[in-house]
């Protein structure tokens, strides 16, 4: 399978390296408006550089992965696949869920899969949860719990660009609820504070949020972020059902414990997303390599993305005006 | 100390057994509808057995303990203060806040001391969790997360008469949640579902639930409950600051691990309050008696109780109605 | 069951509070050779003071516990079983191997029941692996391990006339070896070295140690000891078995645990045997009162004590020679 | 740098595939007794095959990799690092003591770099522990424990010819013990037994197995083995010091925990050592390219693989004497 690459930042990069060590994959090219940046990925992944362009019209390229800023990836995405190209796109499509649904219809119309990187749901941990919530282990669901705490703000700048927690950070907390759930949300209330740099409170943002959403037969999802963790990543979900409770937990820098007369004292978890899902970025591309190799749909698709940004909206919207949001995405 | 009881049902039995077994203190009369509840608790103190009439009105009792149905609590935290009692009474002082506020009045006007039996503050491990709070360990209070699971439903006829489980199971949470914030919520908003039992659904009142709170400056509570955890009684805190994150969890039946291909399996947490909270009983106990000698005010107070109540009624309108209630505990 | 008390000091307060607080057994009388010591803790029971020789031949009393110094053990149980009372005796019955064997003998002779305090095989934790151990969850018992480490090294004085480590100290975890071992050891191995504090290589003791031991059959056991833990009472047992591996680990002082920067930081463990085994002491005393009335033999016996003395003489032999030494515990 | 890799089978295939994903290395050849295997592995690495004999001579090469069976080890080392090569060859360079004597005698005229693959010393766990206790935050060193339990027992033919536990599989302990004690031990004590598989005991060897070892200045190594542990393998190590003690304890194959009325079941451990020790693979040739480059001693050395293998031959004496045998390493 035959790979181009748009955008070679930091999780460019990963993918970029990723599929440079796979067997069954190879990297053709790679684009970045740092030609710089792309000239870096290229020498360390084998491939050559090229603009979005070129990648996208290669005929002896298979598939696209999209790891850009987001304001350009619908329109690439629409590129890629009517360029015939099976496409992998960093979440989210767009900011604006019309937008996402005209380039949803472009993706259609054009019968090339079209990948999410929700990379969470790929977690061997989070996946192995799900796996057994699916075999029935947890029983009937009940309350889905998703905590997620970044070790530290982005800069101001990002923030104002970045639509806000809830579509930049939290979207990733919906779609682990929902890929949880297995039912979607009806209703979603939310608050936001700025209570970790007031300078993000000033440029219109929250740094800290709780948001409550509950589906048409009752299941409750609680959802936390904060930009600010002293110890680390934080990254746990929980289930509660009828037959138990499952969940998985964050993993420590080392397994390594020291006990004097202050207690004892575990390492800080894995620091950012980088490490603490390099795993997750690998089975990641595994599933998308699968999806296209094999004709089955990519998972999750771009109505995941639509949904999960529908949420996002939701919340957004809920925390502005302090009410609660009904959202409908079973008719999508 | 000579302390008079009301009611010898389970928690009555738990307070009467430890004022006999200490030695600052001594039981000097049960009384109960039932007088074969009364007799064997007085069998097993060296009381004596009388009427509740008889106990308030008894000159040579300093204390008494209320630990009878709810409907009766105020009558009778009313008639005991009025008698210049001190009195402790098991949570809440009634289901509607109106007379919780008339009772308060009579005590204020007695100048009796009055305390309210929320024993989880007393836990050790959710009161040194407080302490360091209070001694700025976790840095400024930012996300206080409380969950807090039966290991069974409560009979029907027992969830008719309870007020509905805001009032009846989540009024601890919401103390604990206020004793963690330091912090009056202003705003409430709740989600509830019958999943556990469809007959609690039946009886007009939820199984499970979620709530989210914020304070004034922006602070956010979120808590959980369900009436039922197959695991055992499932009661944990966790409060995300500005320097850390402070938690206290469960205690497991006993340390012992069992290691097979199966995996590494640790016991159920321990089954129900009278266990899970054996310690906090005593130390509870220790407090209301300190209270009564030093002549310090008793905490958790009467107002703690109103406080309690108006965010469990505020709960049980938001859960009703959908939407987020407002609450002017300040005031008060 | 009517009970006198010889010995008022650290642990003759523990088991005679314990008496006090129960139903059924009360404390008759407390001799102590500080008349001081005994009146506080009569003062604190309800008991009367009284000498050792009134209370051995006080025809009013069932069961006598002996809590005095070593040296008086075996005198005081002779006595007092002639007079015809069930006893109870802290370890070791003497120091002396020999001197044991004399004292079982007249016990023997008097039919009267004697237990011996080896307490750690009372704990909740301890106990439920044993019965899990006995019910087959492990499968056959391979490797048992046992570690043992005090907060802090006792005062010379009292490390000069206690008879060395592997008698004083590690006498609990032969104990605690035989009763999860299931089958006698047959020889010991023992290493020891003066690391914590050189006055007690001075002193001609050690305050670290390490045996291995052997059974017949090939398990195998492995204990070490040290007089210092930084982190609290140190006190685990792991045995490892053809289905699978059962451990009981620490207690620690709360629930609490901290995430900073600096990593999670939990508790130490609980400091020391009176706050760690203080629900072994009163199954301990279950224990004995149910072999008292029921006409049992009281477990552990004298003939566990004896043994559990073997092996401890055996290890300071092993220890001092740099030899193994061999054991016929199976024949006594 | 340019490698050549001498046996393609389980162990040699990791070496490989990890040089072939490195920037600053690559795989030059492979040889293998069975072609098939050469084949194999160097169809995924792009490395071409080559016997021994060329590999050893091609001029283009500059480090041997050696993952062939024991008994060639010494030979090929010899060959190696007189045509002028870096060598890493696996534990151990031969199951007789003499013959690596000799052996390092040929490496030391040669002046070339010889790694011996004791791989555990570069888990990223047990590195941090270790360089946690060089820093002093345990202390002083008093008690080194170290468990090693193997998933299951290696066929008997394996057994025949392994050398039997102690120099098979407790030498890993033996060096993690000089590793972590950084004292050499000068006595040592070994207890085995066969009790996971009689065929072992048939054929002369044991699989349950315990040491001590003392050094010069009193500190303790207690080492457990078992070549059969239900849960996974199982690799644990604690260091017990004068400040406190430090501990690393096993990855367990998720996060994920189950909470039933059954109780808490995390996963089994991580299952081998291919998967266990996958990044101590990784770490262990970043060292030897590091050394190698830097002109830095290769550690750890042709020396320390003969000092584990002196350890090994001790305990298998003492095993089967029943005796505590003596060695004096420091003076090789």
């Amino acid at each position: 399978m035959r790979m181009g690459l748009l955008g070679a930042g930091r999780i460019g990069r990963i993918h970029g390296l990723n599929v440079a060590a796979r067997a069954d994959a190879s990297l053709v090219s790679v684009g970045d408006a740092s030609p710089e940046a792309a000239a870096a990925l290229a020498a360390s992944t084998g491939a050559k550089t090229a603009t979005a362009e070129a990648i996208i019209s290669d005929a002896s390229i298979d598939a696209i992965l999209i790891c850009t800023p987001t304001d350009t990836h619908a329109d690439l995405i629409e590129a890629a696949v009517s360029a015939g190209k099976a496409v992998f796109c960093e979440k989210p499509v767009d900011l604006d869920a019309d937008r996402i649904r005209r380039c949803l219809k472009v993706v259609e119309r054009s019968g090339k899969p079209l990948m999410i990187g929700f990379n969470r749901r790929f977690d061997p941990n989070f996946a192995a949860l799900e796996s057994r919530l699916r075999a029935g282990d947890a029983g009937a669901i009940e309350i889905v719990s998703v905590i997620s705490r970044d070790p530290s703000p982005p800069p101001v700048d990002y923030v104002k660009r970045s639509g806000g927690l809830f579509r930049d950070m939290m979207i990733h907390d919906f779609d682990m609820a929902r890929f949880l759930l297995a039912e979607e949300p009806v209703e979603v209330f939310a608050l936001g504070s700025a209570l970790v740099d007031p300078a993000i409170g000033e440029a219109g943002d929250v740094d800290t949020a709780a948001v409550l959403m509950k589906t048409a037969s009752g299941r409750i999802a609680q959802i936390s972020n904060s930009r600010r963790a002293t110890y680390g990543y934080d990254q746990r979900i929980e289930v509660h059902g009828s037959k138990g409770m499952l969940r998985a937990g964050n993993i420590h820098e080392t397994t390594v414990e020291i006990a004097t007369g202050a207690g004892f004292r575990a390492d800080p978890v894995q620091n950012f997303f980088l490490e603490r899902y390099a795993a997750a970025y690998r089975a990641e591309l595994d599933a998308f390599i699968a999806a296209c190799k094999g004709g089955k749909a990519a998972t999750p698709s771009g109505l995941d993305g639509l949904k999960a940004q529908i949420l996002a909206d939701a919340a957004t919207e809920s925390a502005r005006t302090g009410k609660p949001v009904s959202v409908t995405l079973g008719a999508l």
